[in-house]
């Protein structure tokens, strides 16, 4: 049986006063979090209940299990996972928006009506974007190099988290995505599978594919395709990041031109948030990799840290995090736990914001810091501030979607950023609430909005070209 | 404006007795055909309707227009075409089995929670097929080379038929369909794109490519990957064929492995239905294409049509397929309008079987051989006996999803035959019922169970491997 940490419990108890109580002091004792309590059934002599729990750790369920059954009047009758029950069978579904239900249905829907349409869209693939799927739907490409934070799990191993993501795609942005998991790794197969496939997507949103690559596969499918290709894992990232960097310096009243920045990491998300934080104003930004700041000195191999090189750390310092972070009003990690400790903090400007998302343990833990940094934000929901690629990707596809962009650019990533700090209004700005939560509903309106706006402006926009397809009035 | 036959017209009628009356008699003085009225609205001194009208032709909405507005009384407020109403945003959406309520089914759905369901499929790819949408998914692919009749309209202008299909698999097959549209065309690019997707489909349904490639691509990927590969034009054709065949023999009381059955088409539904008829049991087949009937003195240069040679025609007949189908007991035509005359089919034997499935115009008009014909099938719905896939491939695929196959094998496709076949009941089978509706609520559970059942028999049946994955009962 696989375990994660949401165990629901179904008990067998005795009807009568305080055996509830006993089990909800073992599972304390055990360290679990209840959450919800069902009643399954009541007879005069048993009730049987649903006990949805948290443990403390993994492989902690047979412990829990044990202590249980030692209680006097309990069965333990049924334990299931959680997470496995609601994975089973998949999370999303294609279905029809109306359903044919006569001869009349099927001669619109398939053969023969559907063949003036088809028609049609042979000689003005354009009006896909009224006609069919392709006006709300991305692919959600990946080969599953960089999955989360746990590595190359391959095509298959990477099809559940594209599942969740397309549940959220619809439910944030109203967006249709289709997981696409591909069993090739090498960058060009990946490309030409993607410009292969693309005609029937109006987005495609690359997903957890490892740096380099990513940046190469990315670059090159914008050249061939005339749909928005955005590596959710960089601008996404980078977008949230960035909303979040606005606000936080609001709070601390600094201006986003004059800071000392300081990040870690130099892969797939950093070189983003580095690009983006440039556009945003940033001046005095230096990224720092293992080896310590990426500097002219010094100039890595990578392109895309060469690019890095060439367009930050403008005075050029060499050093280790440690040193470099001097003096910095602003960190932003997104790299490894540990890279920072409380001593680096207090080497800061007053109030610095730190930004430490390293997943599922970040830079340096929140706790130490509290009394010294300005703000924190960090990667995990158990914390203040979570920066969360959520907020970001439903809201810039339904942007881009609506106005039937050719690209996602900086200017429509940078505007997004903008839209989503802006949600948080003045008076509710504090150092614990610099973001929005995933589940306010005015974070993808507002974000598409101005993703849309930004792509008019830019030119990127194709809507308008292909109106009055269907109907005259008199 | 785009224009099929199917019209909506929205019409303004004075409130008085005789209105509705007159636009009628000038809908049918016009030649259109009525189906709905609608009241939208009414007043006492306006009423107004809408009109489902059905056109007697293309390029016909403007004669009926004009009449209709030099009707005293009748205004003409709006109109629509049906066809691209119900099209409009496209035919299929993505969705959420259940939605995302709250921060628990958030870390459940997505980042942290699926990390365990990730790592375990990592291990154990064949767990997919319980816990994500790999159990239950197909991708229709195609490159838009042979989109119904109209030939090669490309990857765009075949999206709204794969849509319809997406529609259909749900309705009829509960299965998840995805349309793949690939902008590449030639046969190892084809090959290479499906195997690097496959990974996320229980299935691949291949739709609309052009003979001779479909073969090769269909071969190949058949020996690439570990899910069925079923070209539909193909072999959902042919079980169709055979079904209604088989049925047709009963109706006319002959014995299938004595009859002279005689082909016309030699294309991606001619070589499939002539392997499943020698399956079925027919020894005295002959194929014939446009040079007349294939046989082994004259070899052909296609390998499809060198199988044929090596595999029907066993007296090695030679001469135009109007030479060959005299004696003939049944004719299958896969071909093109025209190819036979009353005079052809007097020619057979008494009462003859004529499938004549070349769409939209058969290989003779019905009308011409009511008298003569035993029985008479067509590709066309306003026929009896209507030839459709959409009988055969929603079960085919809920049946090898059910069982996890590896393939859909010859057996299957045979197995489905007599299952379609058999639902219609002796006592209810006439020379113009062989087949059941589209509709008929039996057909998808019958073809089903029989394709799940020789899968398992023929061991190409993964089920039984993977229970267990959750939940134990103490």
């Amino acid at each position: 049986m696989i375990t994660s940490l949401n165990i629901t419990l179904q008990l067998r108890l005795a009807n009568k006063p305080g055996t509830l109580a006993k089990v909800l002091d073992a599972i304390a004792l055990e360290g679990g979090s209840l959450g919800a309590i069902d009643l399954v059934s009541a007879t005069p002599s048993f009730i049987t209940r649903d006990l949805m729990v948290r443990l403390k750790e993994k492989g902690h369920l047979n412990d829990l299990i044990q202590t249980l059954k030692r209680i006097p009047d309990v069965q333990v009758t049924h334990v299931a996972d959680r997470v496995i029950t609601r994975h089973m069978g998949g999370k999303i579904e294609v279905v029809p928006k109306r359903p044919v239900q006569n001869w009349e249905d099927l001669a619109i829907v398939y053969t023969p009506g559907v063949a003036v349409v088809s028609e049609t869209l042979a000689q003005k693939p354009d009006m896909a974007y009224k006609l069919t799927m392709k006006g709300n739907t991305v692919a959600i490409v990946t080969d599953g190099s960089a999955v989360l934070g746990l590595g190359n799990l391959g095509p298959t191993g990477a099809l559940p988290v594209m599942e969740g993501k397309a549940v959220l795609f619809k439910q944030f942005g109203g967006v249709d995505a289709v997981p696409i998991c591909l069993d090739v790794h090498e960058p060009q197969q990946i490309i030409d599978t993607v410009a292969a496939l693309a005609p029937a997507f109006g987005g495609i949103n690359l997903e957890d594919i490892a740096a380099p690559k990513c940046f190469e596969i990315e670059e090159k499918l914008k050249q061939l395709l005339d749909i928005p290709v955005f590596h959710d894992d960089q601008h996404g990232t980078a977008i949230v990041t960035v909303a979040g960097l606005i606000n936080a310096l609001k709070v601390v009243d600094k201006d986003i031109h004059s800071i000392k920045l300081v990040m870690s990491g130099a892969g797939a998300a950093g070189v983003a948030i580095a690009n983006i934080l440039i556009s945003a104003g940033v001046r005095n930004l230096i990224v720092c990799d293992r080896k310590g700041a990426i500097s002219r000195h010094n100039m890595p191999s990578e392109p895309s840290k060469q690019w890095l090189a060439e367009n930050t750390n403008p005075e050029n310092i060499q050093g280790s995090l440690k040193e470099v972070i001097a003096g910095a009003d602003a960190f932003v990690g997104v790299s490894a736990p540990g890279v920072l400790n409380r001593a680096d903090i207090q080497k800061m400007s007053p109030k610095p914001v730190v930004f430490a998302l390293a997943n599922p343990e970040p830079e340096i833990p929140p706790e130490e810091i509290y009394d010294i940094a300005g703000v924190i934000a960090t990667g995990r929901s158990d914390y203040p501030n979570q920066i969360n690629n959520a907020l970001a990707f439903p809201g810039i596809f339904r942007g881009a979607l609506n106005c039937h962009a050719t690209t996602i650019n900086d200017e429509m990533c940078l505007a997004a950023a903008y839209a989503l700090a802006g949600i948080i209004e003045e008076d509710q700005l504090t150092a614990e609430h610099i973001i929005p939560s995933v589940f306010n509903e005015k974070v993808a309106p507002a974000v598409s909005k101005a993703v849309e706006d930004v792509a008019r402006k830019t030119g990127v926009s194709r809507k308008g070209l292909h109106n009055g397809i269907n109907g005259h009035n008199f």
